[in-house]
């Protein structure tokens, strides 16, 4: 039996499809659009539509775009001779926050996972290749996560790349800033260490 | 500097104004939007639209209604000799899952809060009482929150309902089910033994 009126239920419905949201954080955003004004729903709405219809993948690297070919991609004042290689575009984000990398993305769009009948074949790792193939890229650097999916994607990468004498390197793992030795588990300490730097 | 294309800066945007919802969830949200396929999407935004068209308040208890009253008061099975005041319609909710209330609502929209200037003229007292007048009432269960404005609004409305020969009760305060003494505060555990019952 549902307690709510058809439409709340329905909203509520589609709500919790979403990551993240369970039943109380659904109730809680459907009754904030109920209280909410009319202009803030419509807007929300219309964010929604738009947002299917004029984004869509760049052609080039595969990460969101709205153009022809994705900001990165399109801009010229990019350092074409490094590439990195992301899973998702989110991740793209995550490295332009930094301001540490100025070449090109190429979004894998996933990660080689067996378990979910994922390989390279599902990947744009053919695509990755083509790219590399005029050689103006002479340095890939490989970010996907550091956890296993990330890992085996990684070097499956590397033994690809290599051979087209590109050089493949790999974010570092280690301790996050600000973190601390004691609640750092033993794979990440491990890592750390195996990487430490002269100082 | 946004990270973003245009569009998804503006369904993060929209996003982020919801309740409970940060920059992370915000995006975490978006890019499931941009990822699922266009379907979800669609039923997404189609139901806030719809939610709006759709509900309006019950012009009798203020609850939302989707028909001209709400379910409850449109329900000829409800008890009508007791009714539970509420704050808000989520709280109607809450009350109905605990199928120990077969009587009608009524919603506050709000509590006593001279904080926010919100007096009793702003939350739908008035309306409450001309319920009231017809005699059919005997018992008004006050379900507002247990905290300060909660049981100022229940004090407020006992001091107004009770010279009408109208019993007014108030539900309980203490520890919760499954709760543990040592973790319970001071004020909960206090209510808890001065509201003590024999065995």
């Amino acid at each position: 039996m549902s307690y709510y009126a058809e439409p709340i239920a329905r909203l509520l419905e589609e709500l919790e499809r979403l990551p993240g949201i369970g039943p109380k954080s659904a109730q809680r955003l459907a009754f904030h659009i109920l209280k909410g004004d009319d202009e803030a729903a419509r807007r929300l709405s219309d964010s929604i539509v738009e947002v299917r219809r004029l984004i869509h993948f760049c052609p080039r690297c595969f990460n969101f775009a709205s153009g022809d070919l994705c900001e990165y991609c399109a801009d010229p004042q990019r350092d074409t001779a490094s590439m990195c290689v992301v899973e998702e575009p989110r991740d793209v984000v995550a490295i332009e926050r930094t301001g540490e990398f100025r070449g090109l993305y190429h979004v894998l769009q996933g990660t080689i996972s067996p378990m979910d009948g994922i390989g390279p074949e599902q990947l744009r790792v053919r695509e990755l290749l083509s790219r590399l193939e005029d050689g103006s890229v002479t340095e890939v650097v490989v970010a996907t996560n550091p956890n296993v999916e990330g890992e085996t994607t990684a070097l499956y990468l590397a033994r690809l790349i290599k051979p087209l004498g590109i050089r493949v390197t790999r974010i570092a793992s280690g301790l996050p800033v600000g973190g601390d030795l004691e609640y750092a588990d033993e794979v990440t300490l491990g890592r750390a260490l195996e990487a430490r730097r002269d100082m």
